[in-house]
């Protein structure tokens, strides 16, 4: 039987689409998550898809935080588990949110993005997003970050923006 | 700091390769495994390559299970855990034939294969190969197969053949 | 101002779809050629979908070979060019066949397939029949092989089996 | 036996990459074109590559299509034909300017260029150089911009904005 999870879209990288006039990579009404998803074969969960903005997470406000991290926290207590993608410059800014607002939620958020659109030939964003709906599966309830092969609890996740992913912030 | 995984490939539709002298698909000497894991972002797992076999599965005989398994349950006392390349056909053979031998082995032995070769523009290899390189890091040691956005524990996991995935052999 | 060409599709490698059950690669009633035309930006002709047959080239009887000959040199006399997709392995045969029946048709016939099916991540199908649509615009009329970035026109192009491309059969 | 052809790079969007740690397509100093050659299977022409230089063409200067032009003229004297991959934006500045500076050129001039970069899994970028190394070989001596299926002679073509291609200029 599967699980039905919420699946929260926010923005950033992952999601970003190439317009051939003005020649740029940009976040703009079409989302690239249903393609993505269809070219997945998921028996173990059922996706709930809530598109709750589209944005660059660097254009993010605080408010915009806020109410990632809430509808994350609202949803956690109706399905088995809830996976946020979102831009990973400021991915972090919304777990640590999560954690400060709603401590360990119901079930497990795990929040995903990618440094490579989707809409280029080579990109981690199928990666990512694989490995957080894999993971949202087997993990306890708590925040976390599946990305590049490893999953990282909240708090004190970080990017490492050298290397371009995530890591502990070991003291 | 990753953890070191043992990666035992035996062949299979995953690794099938095509020949266009012949026009067929079948598992020959070039692995294609290598090229699946350089398009992978691997910061959670150091992979030590295992290539015990390449045979598809339908034609492995009872002593190719068993030194599977064996292969296995060694490995997994030396590594962090085990992911096991396989064919559909024949996979849960191998998965029960580890739980026969090794029981509880001593770190997770994860089993994972594809229904179409990742040779193929739409295939199901990197997406299985993504979740038994990130559910070895996260289970408990057992036996399991990922594949399909699900992990199953042996014993009790059969192919259904009809839907072209594994299931619970629920009584 | 498009030209309208007729693209007669017969099978062959190009057209060969994945079964995941049978675990084979066959001509089946799906045709993957709209899915090709689809991927292209074609500004100079206009195409005229003609599903004569679909089937390996090896399994074509001399009746097939003759009906594909008669329907390209008829549709040579009412498009302004004809592109014909065919298996690689007696697309010779269908060429010398339309110089027998036809002689010089009314505007060129350009013939195209594959080694490798569109359907592999790695194949030659795109190209090819980007090729022949852009051939048949360029070359005066006569019957031709476009494969390969090479045009070579019937009679006298044999398929070289060592190199899996077509030559001429220069004495 | 093949015909030796020389392809002259310029940059322009076919060529350009994604730099993960600014979020940017851009031209740098990595060509993808030769991953394009690797790609193709090429039987008609021999290919000399000519690095000249790796720009938007939004940002050459009077002096860089002249030195485009007259290369190309060059180029045209010593091999069979000449590609030139340029960006689309004053691919018809260049294309003018070699008319303006050598009339009609020894051998065939073709220009090329792509609306999406080679780097996006959906792209012009393979039709667009297939169809410039195919058509160099047919066409008689003359300056031509090859692209969307198209081949169109100049003088007198410009890009259409609007749709993203090029078009006669017909008065």
């Amino acid at each position: 039987m599967k699980r039905r999870i919420a699946l929260i879209s926010t923005g950033g990288t992952i999601e970003k689409t190439y317009d051939e006039l003005s020649g740029v990579l940009s976040n703009t009404l079409v989302s690239v998550l249903d393609v993505m998803l269809a070219s997945l074969e998921l028996r173990g969960v059922e996706v709930q898809r809530v598109a709750l903005m589209n944005k660059d997470s660097l254009d993010m406000t605080p408010e915009d935080h806020t109410l990632i991290a809430e509808t994350a926290g609202r949803m956690a207590r109706e399905a088995a588990g809830v996976v946020v993608v979102h831009g990973t410059d400021r991915l972090a800014v919304s777990g640590e949110r999560v954690v400060a607002l709603v401590g360990t939620p119901a079930s497990p958020i795990v929040l995903t993005g990618a440094m490579r659109p989707y809409e280029l030939r080579s990109t981690d964003a199928l990666q990512n997003l694989t490995e957080a709906l894999l993971a949202v599966q087997l993990v306890p309830p708590g925040v976390y970050v599946a990305m590049h092969n490893q999953v990282l609890r909240f708090p004190g996740v970080v990017k490492d923006r050298v290397r371009g992913t995530f890591v502990k912030d070991e003291p």
